[in-house]
């Protein structure tokens, strides 16, 4: 961790918005690097993920605290979908000069309200001007007994997605049309909710073959757990759970294009041998709830197919959707 | 690991540059997550560092293959710092329209010689387009059973530095200016060497309460130790290893200056238990070589105390030195 005189105070900030404390934790922040201690027959997970402004948000659609908040649950979101516990993230920021104290405040405060949400630490990061855009960089690592891939899925297995889908692919469309989202579709933007917690229960509860996290939308994520796994997925798109909010505003097939075409949802998708999950009534956890709904199954073969109503094959419903990440 | 089509060949561009297999690794890059299986005993050591196109380098000073390994040695010397054995890296990459494949091919061979050389693997990362400046961001993870701070310096210890100061400052300020530097120079800036084996080695052979990395510079970061350690640095000016080709650019006092003040070379300052390391002779690790040199001792108190040739305190050489990185 740089630590030049001009960023301490906001490198103190930073630091003041850390989780919860971490028993894990042999050596925190300030050093060199951090140091922690992982418990025995536990693997060690790890991922990066990067948001850039002008690519994957414009300053005018989001608060600082929301643009925060969003770079911080997409990173933990990763963890989530192998099944890991989050322990920490490691934050790199680049700002622009313009940036002044209380919008660094807000972004900050944003990070730190993402990690005590979700039980994860600031285990230390980097700072350093921007002559552009603000870059976010969230490096995160986890741990979990049995991590879970997307490449085990096998034929028979069924199909689960958690949540609903379409409402921050809703929320960039409007703010791209130059409209305000429905305060649901913003929200769902803002605070998008990592699902770690219930993939966690979801392993618990049911047999997980494979499982991805819906980053870059169900039908892009899909082939990557088909190509992963090696089989086919077979999605019947009336299963599909549609966020409600979307009827408000679209068509029944540019609703389902923004729901498995968008991402940014960071919902799970999930292969689990047949019979092991019941699924069905809503789980509630603390104030967050989610339900997990079965939409499909695995075949053998390759790629993913899509079923109307009557349980013929259609084409893929998102095909070229414009995904505001696509270029990025 | 975002994995949107448009950058599946520059993902795997970067992951065909994966440096050694690596006996930990459970599961490699390309699913959400990597996973590794750490060492009984050992702690995880974690670090980031970012890099920023007209911030930490401008491109007309480097080729792309250098700012890759470059950004990558920065990185990796942060655990070097910490006595640890790096095991891998997440590399953030955001890179403008106008990088063609041919500069992303270098960027990337650069990174993936930085982990040949140091035996780091590639777990992981992110891909970006950026509407502005080329940004690296590489998290780093080694493993230690005793990491070693910067805060474990105690009065009676003796200030070891290893190897040469000020060639990459020398550099930066040459090209700064319009010039060329020397070739010692350049290549210092352009292959930083994380001292990764040198300081394990040094643990092996002295009894080392406390080391940092010099990237900020030794006279910041013998601050840094005086600091999170509570006691007194005293440095003897006329010990600091200068880069011998310094003394074709500058007077003394401004040789001393760049090598104290400029940092960028990732050496490592260490404070020894006294008589615990013979040093003097130089050590050699297959082509590699650097020389450990006794700088100073530690007393109590606060500060860093800086002694001309006849052992009087003297301003601190480097006060207001102007930093390539001080804003960044």
């Amino acid at each position: 961790m740089r630590d030049s005189p001009e960023f301490r105070r906001i490198r103190q900030l930073i630091a003041s918005t850390a989780g919860p404390a971490l028993a894990e934790l042999e050596i925190g922040p300030g050093d060199d690097a951090a140091a922690l201690r992982v418990p025995e027959g536990e693997a060690v997970l790890l991922s990066s993920d990067m948001t850039v402004e002008g690519v994957h948000f414009l300053r005018e659609w989001l608060t600082w605290e929301a643009i925060g908040y969003r770079a911080t649950a997409s990173a933990l979101s990763d963890l989530a979908a192998m099944a890991a516990r989050p322990l920490g993230v490691l934050l790199s920021l680049a700002i622009p000069p313009e940036l002044d104290g209380r919008m660094l405040d807000e972004l900050a405060g944003g990070v730190g309200a993402c990690l005590r949400d979700t039980g994860a630490a600031l285990l230390g990061g980097d700072l350093s001007r921007s002559p552009g855009p603000v870059v976010l960089d969230l490096g995160v690592i986890g741990t979990a007994r049995r991590p879970v891939t997307r490449a085990g899925a096998i034929p028979g297995d069924e199909l689960w997605v958690s949540g609903e889908l379409g409402a921050a692919a809703l929320a960039a469309s409007a703010w791209r049309s130059g409209m305000e989202p429905d305060p649901g579709a913003r929200r769902a933007f803002e605070r998008p909710r990592p699902r770690s917690s219930e993939a966690r229960r979801l392993c618990e509860e049911a047999t997980v073959h494979a499982m991805i996290d819906l980053s870059d939308g169900l039908a892009s994520d899909a082939a990557q757990m088909a190509a992963a796994s090696g089989v086919r997925l077979v999605i019947e798109t009336a299963r599909v759970p549609l966020y409600a909010g979307l009827e408000s505003w679209a068509v029944e097939e540019f609703a389902l294009a923004l729901a498995v075409g968008g991402g940014e949802d960071y919902e799970l998708l999930a292969a689990l041998a047949p019979g092991s999950f019941s699924g069905g009534g809503r789980r509630r956890d603390g104030e967050d709830a989610v339900e997990w709904v079965r939409v499909g199954v695995v075949e053998e073969g390759s790629g993913v197919e899509w079923l109307d109503d009557a349980g013929n094959p259609i084409p893929p419903p998102a095909a070229g959707f414009d995904h505001f990440q696509s270029g990025g």
